[in-house]
């Protein structure tokens, strides 16, 4: 058993690298350094870029940088999607590029930046955590930054998610409002995406939360007791998330910024909304995995309890008859009973009743 | 035993359907996508209206829709009552018809939207849940979305219940003031017919509260933990959806929409009311139901704590007794007192005078 | 044991009424609907009168309701007490006689009704509790009304309480302020004798408290933990009437109302210093009961841990010899040591040895 | 050690005579009655004077309390030192002679009146919590009351407490500001005085606290528990008096009175400070006994599990060994292990290495 | 393991020194009295200057502290860096030329003043606190005064650490902006260096909690609780200091000084970000700290569990067998078993049989 328990840590690591892998990297740098922080250094960037308008849909690979410095002609929206953060170099010189401050570039590649917006004069810079199941009942963890300038959306990524597939086929299939609308109603969409995405994490927690109550309560071992543990810390880690993220949605519907419509502010409500309740629902099993615990505990008190009860009960019972057998088994010259003709079928006798008592005491006690 | 816990957790199983059914339908969709999420899929949608001014009542099943589309002539009001919500289609050409924003027929049929108000330009959107005992001691909660336009309100409900009677016997039976006044007016009385109806729940709960600390003090079982387990969860689910519910009404009162008369305001305010009553009174239960559960494992400590005093009382007492006997069982060729006369006599005495001792030792100790 | 603990729960009831006894009697019903939920129906209203002004003091039944509907002549102030809530036609007319909203008379019969305060154009209204000991070391609790008007206060009670006593004589015999000033400086005294009545119930909590304290630490058992149980509910239940009862105060120093004058706000300012210190002290005792629980938890402990310790020292002292005592009582054939001349006394000697070392050795474990 | 219990109880009373002495007094009695609450009825009031500015300095005693009514000739600061509340009379002409309203002179001799301050026209009157240690490793506490008029202080206490000694030194030796500042300067060095106090309160409670970690780690006794329970009550009843405390200081910075000049309110800022820094402790000590307390309770079952290791070692080895001994025990005629010659030696053999085995295994198991 | 426990104690005291060393030698001073608190008395002060801008760069020791009173030519920025506060005169001498409030060099002192800010017209006064690892996995607290005047920024250091060493290296290598912006964006150069400092002190904490929830999963011993107790104190401790940086640092962007730049303010929101992070990561791990305190807890139990099946089993299957052997070992005339040809074999098959019983019993229970 204790072999499995360093296997059952690793299994539930999962939301908790809170050990930021390479902060120390940055400690004592000039603040707007550009250091990539993340686990997939060495990989390439790849820039996509997404051209649409009711009538255009374009897709092609950016290729050249500078392109991008401007908006699209005409009246048509693009999303840039950047996949790949760790080429520092690149993402420097696309961010002088594209006209951000080297502050926003630095936050771009920390994919340990915590939710945040910052409001700067032509553009919004967002960080927000994309999760999901990896489909072996893990949640992963993504950074996502979003800027938003004119007609343009820049989204990084630090690998191609499919959070955003369904936004993806919208366009394409021009479904919904998103053909005809700017690139703030992108935005939304992409942020919405993300949260909603959130409700699955929610139910799987949920789920495993429902299946850890009935272990508590049919089978409670001594594993339960860490997997609540790795629960617990799961709605932590997410509920410290969720408190920044929901104070940006809340500042992209407040913001005086003109890149953000009037139309588009009302669906940001609903996104607000959903935030919400995202927070009150990780309240709700912040409690509820507190209360488990305890049910847990007082399973285990009472599993001790019945071991006790086993205990008490055989040791009550044979201790005395074994006395009793003690005392005839004992080598004094002048023990009348011993030559009684039916003394040991006496005393067996005696012995029975005792048994009978001891038992009848313990059914009134309850404890059989 | 191990059988019976599944029952009890299906037994206890109620409000707690946190797993939203179909949730994952909706990812990836456009917001104002008109999904279903309830649990009654395939039924037919039934709408009725009610036409009522002081001297008017009439009662008709609505079978054209468009009519709905402008409030009834007269100075009359209209209570139109949708009862089945999964109907897609339907739902979807009755808002377009009276005039609703897609996201908010969204939030019509999606069965798991929790409490909320939205202002529109020229009606307002109520989320609310509806909470009453079935008769069997468990509680049925119902997704009720309400829409007050000029003389006009709509009550969508998945099922037709109770809830609602009182009301609709007043109107019918001209009790109170309800024919003489508005349609904002009966808006407020079925609010307030959902929220007073909260205080049967909370009356089931507090009453299964009292019977659980009673169960606790005299018979504190196993069960007994989940059953505390299961009422926490049932006060922590109501205060998550009381404080969304109790904001909703507050802004109903303080809304600059022309929709709500001053007169009406005045009666919110009572509602308002009983909705911080009902907040304050869970949170109450809250920490009485953390503190039964200290007082259960107070209990089971307790229960421990006597069948530890059974069994040491029992080995303290025999297990000395015993050896003495052993001791004249050994077969040593030369031990005198095994030859004296009285010897079985002496140590039997020296036996009783043991067992009276260790029995005063206990009483004086407390534990007999 | 058993048969007592039904008693400790009903000799502790006190506060608990939660359960609202005839709530539902009001669900469907309109609201304004006067129906009365209290515990005393059947009897009879008893309506007072006490008219005075500095040289003027007249006590008088009311029989002719219609006579309180204007302030009393001169600048006379009227204290109108009514006693008994349950005739509900009657107390129906007076309202109407006064000039009260029926939701106003509502409240007054609901017993339940938690303390509030709602203005209205020329009247204020108040409910409060009211909370005495009993005398039988019980706390009663009151539902009280009261109703401001020019120059008139309607106290609304179910029983003639002792705790407007104080008020009653100061008028009588003139001492103080109160027959020089008008009725809201009547008022004031009023909610100022109802919420000082509060400091006794906190000291009848605190005494209870300390006592606990010292049982838990000297004497814990069973009950122990149900009595403190009852504690904390007492406490829970009391924050849960003081934060309404203080807001209200608060309010009516702050109110706009012409009814209160600004020298009365003055003393209204002592009234609401009580009722934080009352709150802030509830906080307290809620604290102190929580950890009163645990110091109860660890004495269960401690107590568990002194039964293990006998049962130890005990076992392990004489398991070890009674088995060497059962090696010497072996039928072996060939036993040397049975042979010898002293080997009974050497074993016994060993034996002797053994238990000197074990005594030592728990000695030092510090378990002796 | 039952008997000893109680001493301990008294031993740790300190802070915690929440009892209100003699508020019962109070009941019925018209707000603004002048009723001494505290423990020294029957003692002498001291009155002092204490005149000083730059040039000037003069102690004497007040007799003649009509002299007090208006401020000293010149630019002269008066300190009207009283010491001893009992003579509830003389407080009353005090008052009355100084201006006071009643209510003040109220508050003045309640010793059991929580901090609060309250402005009047032509005075500012403070109630503080005077904390210090006997010396013997208790912690004193006195009710001050202080009112600032123009160019005087007057200052109530109980008993002379050498808290203010320092102040009163720096007026004598001209030492630092305070000789050529006026009365609310004064007041300030006051109020510094009676707060910084609290510091020493506090590193008296941090002393024990961690004095008491060490005991709950290195020999956790019963009395340990209780020791615990005192220091939170300590903790939460100091937390109770500052909130009001710290309230009263900034509601002395930023009053509109006139008596508080600006140059005052930055010292002031200091002493709010100091008070924000007091608060902040409490509540990381109230958190540091409530980690104690858990630490206490997992050393109790550390103990606990040690007592039961030593149980279940000597019961799991020894009660085989003692079954063996009694199988070659037994009186069967025929039993042919018996007659072997060296059977007894076998099996003593086979007894050794069962012990040997279980000691392995208790070794593996860690427990030994 | 009593011995080791001081050990453990020593070995994991490090933040804690509450206990203010010298703070009772204030008490009764003036304010504004400068007294050292720290543990540094006797050293002496080292003064060092470092001038900059973008084309000059002069390191140089200042012996006439004259020279300071005034800020440097041109628009040059001084960086005056004081190592060693124990000097009270010194300090004295240099607050007077620069022109401090005595206030303000007490607490430059006052090595125990918690983080602030004070405004005063010509400069900015900050206390922090610099925590930086020591190498031997413990942590270092120091106190860390600056003042910001015209160009000029004082950092007051009681030892001169490595934390400002970035800062300083940029300056010298003119690496980033630092060179080229004035004195305020030197002091957030320095602000920022000490909260990032904080990230690696998380980064320990964090890692010693995974290690304490490894140990407490796979090996919890009773050191564990003392050490998860002590990370308590340090995350407890931290947020105690946390909070009055983050306010800092918050005034420090909304202050009206002109002594702050509107482009340093962009950067100091960077640091309030940081802030903020710091305080919820410390807010997360005081509820991972609580939560790994319950898991050991439990586990503590589950080891009880343990050991209490392991005497079960022993004693309920040799405790009945045993008294089985002592019957037989009984010395009666008449037992006929013991004539029986195969009784001996016949009753050790019983035994048996009974011992198998026993196993398939425990073993269904899952007890083995």
């Amino acid at each position: 058993m204790m072999k499995k328990a360093s296997d059952i840590v690793s299994q539930f690591k999962r939301l908790h690298s809170h050990k930021p892998v390479k902060r120390d990297l940055k400690l004592g740098k000039a603040p707007g350094t550009v250091t990539y922080l993340g686990r997939r250094a060495g990989g390439k960037s790849i820039i996509d870029s997404l051209l649409y308008d009711p009538t255009v849909y374009k897709k092609s690979e950016v290729t050249d940088i500078s392109a991008l410095a401007s908006p699209p002609g005409g009246q048509q929206t693009q999303w840039v999607n950047i996949v790949g953060l760790s080429e520092e170099a690149l993402m420097d010189e696309l961010g002088k590029s594209i006209g951000l401050n080297t502050l926003v570039v630095e936050d771009i590649v920390n994919t340990e930046q915590r939710p945040k917006m910052d409001e700067y004069e032509d553009y919004l810079f967002l960080v927000l955590k994309m999760l999901y199941p990896d489909g072996k009942g893990k949640i992963v963890k993504e950074h996502v930054a979003l800027v938003l300038k004119e007609r343009q959306v820049f989204v990084y990524q630090e690998v191609k998610a499919d959070v955003f597939n369904g936004v993806r086929s919208r366009i394409e299939e021009h479904s919904g409002r998103i053909r005809s609308r700017g690139a703030d109603y992108l935005l939304f969409a992409l942020v919405d995406a993300l949260i909603d995405n959130y409700f699955l994490v929610l139910d799987i927690i949920q789920g495993q939360m429902d299946e850890l109550e009935k272990e508590v309560y049919t089978r409670p071992k001594t594993e339960t007791a860490l997997k609540i543990q790795q629960l617990r810390k799961d709605v932590i880690t997410l509920r410290g998330w969720m408190s920044p993220a929901k104070e940006l949605v809340a500042r992209l519907i407040s913001t005086e910024s003109p890149l953000i419509s009037k139309d588009t502010r009302v669906f940001l409500r609903d996104a607000l909304d959903h935030a919400t309740e995202i927070q009150e629902t990780l309240h709700i099993q912040r409690e509820l995995a507190f209360s488990i615990m305890e049910l847990y505990m007082s399973n285990v008190s009472n599993k001790m309890n019945e071991v006790m009860k086993v205990l008490t009960i055989m040791a009550s019972i044979f201790i005395p008859l074994t006395f009793i057998a003690g005392i005839y088994g004992m080598n004094f010259r002048n023990m009348p009973e011993l030559e009684w003709e039916y003394g040991y079928f006496i005393v067996l006798g005696i012995m029975f009743l005792l048994l009978v008592g001891m038992l009848v005491f313990f059914r009134r006690k309850d404890w059989l």
